[in-house]
């Protein structure tokens, strides 16, 4: 799958990835009305909202960027009909040619990371038949239980070709407080890395990026070039552009000499474009359009810092 | 949360948490070909058949324990249907009076973390109503991303009166790889947990435990010993007992000199014991009252190790 995505990329030119993190309040008030018209102030409601806004946003970036990635969280807050709209939007984007990063963050031992793997990139025995649960292309994984945790996604993503990000250095203030600390006179993230990249070399892609990717923050620029340089062949998503402060200027480091290696997500920035400057012309009814511009200007600004 | 968890511990004498981690391979073949009579081997079939195995095992030791602890991942894997049982399962659990903890590792940041902490503990804003979407009473957390990841934990949790186990030590092999380093001369995990005391003591119950509480699995009494030193007013949440390695004898640190402190979980051990010795002769009918006895068996264990 990360031959797949690295393709995109190059036929696209944009190493962006639209995240689809669709809080209830970027939602524009006339489909939040018409949704809670059809089903009341309600869970369903809610998702309804979601799924339109999702829809018209897929709709809009589809031939721009390579991929999405919807945030879990942003579904599970509704339940069972917001997780639904989480599926339906996978599917969805998948129809129209986009690759799915799912940001699921899921971690745990065993078997029960076995059925995160197979849950999100797998099919699950049931009987006779082999099922897909969510069935995204790519999975972010927490590695904080070690190998245990991330070998189950290794053969799942070996068997479906498939990819997982496993979270090295997050863009979050915060992300200091274990991750940057010193084992060995080297910050555990760097630990973390090394791991990534022996995981990763089981599953080699054919255009010499692993199938395991990382996780690194745009907030840390430092820390973008000291990993790109320890994971040479470690594809990164890069969380943490515009809304969380990062620009174009910090992200050279991701990138490697021929502007390949990095993602670069924006979420906020584009899917509720439509709410700030320079945007506010489209209004709350132009979101879509206003997404579309913000994503061709992102695009256009990651130009200057590629190779 | 954590003054009801530590009074119904009390009341039943059983400082346990039956692990409803249902494996399809754990559910008894009558359930799973009744429900794919109903439904075809689908992910509806799998899931009514999973639903059917818990609300048995749910009305086998509901009075013997003071809590359950569904794993959602064997659920996830299932899709939506799958989590439409977890949901159900929580829903079922707290009708028979069980105290709910949420095996749902969940852990990112800021507005995200918040949707997580909603979804399992609190409660959602759609329009004018605030619903509940999952409803646990407690959940588990991943602390890699540092603070920002828990304080939206922590801010539900006081407003909703519910409680939160944090990983500090997991206790899967591997647990070590990251966990275990030394940093300022103390592994990981010890950090983690000054972290953990820290936040919990913004929480505190009338009990004099915090509504924060740690992971600790019960694979490295030696770790159990040292957490409980460092985290005086933190309730461990222990994971490795029977089928993964731990005996009674190795629980004894995780508890005070009043024989609190800690609960004990048993996943297979318990809703699987119908699979194995002692408990084959109930056989695969007999699945609930194996896992009845089981338990028994279990809190008759605890009782030579606590105080």
């Amino acid at each position: 799958m990360i031959d797949r995505l690295v393709k995109r990329i190059q036929e696209t030119g944009a190493p962006v990835v639209v995240g689809l993190d669709p809080m209830l309040s970027y939602v524009p008030w006339h489909l939040q009305k018409k949704a809670y018209k059809e089903y009341s102030e309600s869970l369903e409601g809610a998702a309804l909202a979601v799924r339109e806004y999702n829809y018209a946003l897929i709709d809009a970036v589809a031939d721009l960027v390579p991929a999405v990635k919807p945030q879990i969280a942003m579904y599970e807050q509704f339940g069972i009909p917001g997780l639904q709209v989480y599926a339906d939007t996978v599917r969805y984007a998948k129809e129209k040619g986009l690759i799915v990063i799912g940001d699921v963050k899921r971690g745990d031992i065993g078997s029960t990371s076995e059925a995160y793997a197979t849950a999100h990139l797998g099919r699950v025995q049931v009987a006779g038949a082999r099922l897909a649960a969510f069935d995204e292309d790519f999975a972010t994984v927490n590695p904080y239980l070690g190998s245990d945790g991330i070998r189950p996604f290794l053969k799942v993503c070996g068997e479906e070709d498939r990819g997982i990000f496993v979270l090295a250095k997050t863009s979050n203030p915060s992300s200091g407080e274990f991750q940057d600390r010193l084992i060995d006179g080297k910050p555990l993230y760097e630990h973390v890395a090394e791991k990534i990249r022996e995981w990763g070399a089981e599953l080699m892609g054919e255009t010499g990026w692993s199938e395991v990717g990382a996780v690194v923050g745009a907030t840390y620029p430092e820390v973008g070039a000291r990993l790109r340089e320890l994971m040479p062949q470690t594809f990164m998503l890069v969380p943490g552009y515009g809304a969380q402060g990062a620009g174009a200027a910090e992200l050279k480091p991701y990138f490697d000499a021929d502007g390949l290696g990095a993602i670069v997500n924006s979420s906020r920035g584009i899917i509720a474009a439509y709410k700030k400057e320079p945007y506010l012309t489209f209004g709350s009814e132009g979101f879509a359009d206003a997404a579309r511009q913000a994503a061709i200007d992102m695009i256009e600004d990651l130009k200057q810092v590629r190779g």
